[in-house]
């Protein structure tokens, strides 16, 4: 079963274009997130799946022995290779169901806000197991749980009439496909429970080693007012692992 | 700091007595999906943390070496003792701040919705940790953190025009006490962020190898049918865990 490619969407890729170039959750909540547990990736060997634009594989490159950023969408990889290109990063266009045919092994398999999309997480986490050196590292950010959950696309945050605002969540229990409008009508999620993600890491060979969900901070909420929101609930969960021996 | 003693309050124990004597939540909910991730006790040293009116600690103690149930309610011990003792098992008197005075090591630390109480979870964890043999197993269900979240407790289940269910979350990210009705004003929960219980317990020497978030069975749901609610969102969590070598 291939996985939807969205980003190839004319619509949703302008739209998503425009999005990442002002005040945005991925530049001041997520990334800095994720910057903050990623550690010297000097001399490693790096997988980046869901790699986009490409400009986290252009800053591991720097430093890294080489980098492979893979990514669905055409369209994606066109601007990599033009604004985020060097000598020793390999830009590939494949599903992250493909994993297995890629050639390991990596030290780093580094993922921001792709594995909502994955349709087998399962799957996912033994390949990326299986492409990780023992001791290797699993750094990935998705779509909350929390966030994933209901089905039905309404208003989710509610004010009472005190002012205070509630987001409402529904289905936790119930995982598979959520269809969300962002851009475009019919972007498909997966919602996964949270325990589905902490179970299946450690049953395919992952110590969880660490996990945060983002906290937005006064400033970051100063440039972005809507940033309030993920002091409600949280729109992105961090997880940080390392592949254990055999 | 003590921690809040509320089974001690003659209504609140009787509330919570009376409540466990029917169809509830533990009994169909949490109880079965802790039974299915506990291992073969025989031999084994338990420790019980917060072990109420002792029914696991009687049926640990068919099979184990030694069981340790600790409470800090006087109440709920008078009727662990008088129901359900045995030549090996002890019953103690303790706040669970207090666990770096026992006497360990112990195989398996064992607990059941407990720990939503406790006011310093890194102490808690380290002192699970110092009393757990190696690879020895911590097993806890706790109040979900999406339950423990809202800090203002008005109707949290909403229905829409079309009667679907929805529970409102807020306050996530603002960790800390949570005062709340149950049979009596002012029970204090400790709110804590899902990634504050992962990354504590990573953190302390645990390599976290389940974690569940127990959804309620058909069967369970035509019992009680205010289960159904745990579809929606889900009440408790549960973590299961090895302690690591040093």
């Amino acid at each position: 079963m291939e996985s939807q490619n969205i980003f190839d969407d004319e619509v949703f890729f302008e739209g998503y274009r425009e999005l990442r170039e002002g005040a945005n959750f991925n530049d001041l909540l997520e990334q800095p997130a994720m910057d903050a547990l990623l550690d010297d990736v000097s001399g490693l060997r790096i997988l980046d799946i869901g790699c986009g634009y490409g400009r986290n594989c252009a800053s591991f490159a720097k430093n890294a022995r080489s980098v492979v950023g893979i990514d669905i969408s055409r369209k994606m990889l066109n601007v990599a290779e033009k604004e985020n290109s060097a000598s020793n990063i390999r830009y590939i266009q494949m599903d992250m169901a493909d994993l297995s045919s890629l050639e390991g092994p990596f030290d780093l398999i580094y993922s921001s806000l792709a594995f909502h999309y994955a349709l087998d997480f399962g799957r996912l986490m033994k390949d990326c197991h299986d492409l990780l050196v023992p001791g290797g590292t699993l750094l990935f950010s998705q779509e909350h749980p929390i966030t994933t959950a209901a089905k039905y696309t309404q208003t989710r945050y509610v004010k009472d009439d005190e002012g205070r605002v509630s987001f409402k969540i529904s289905d936790y229990q119930d995982e598979g496909e959520r269809h969300v409008r962002w851009f475009v009508d019919d972007v498909i999620h997966q919602h996964r429970k949270l325990s589905t993600i902490i179970s299946v890491m450690a049953k395919s060979g992952f110590e969880i080693t660490d996990c945060v969900e983002p906290c937005p901070t006064k400033r970051a909420v100063k440039e972005l007012p809507r940033l309030r929101n993920d002091l409600v609930k949280p729109s992105f969960l961090i997880m940080k692992a390392r592949r254990k021996e055999d």
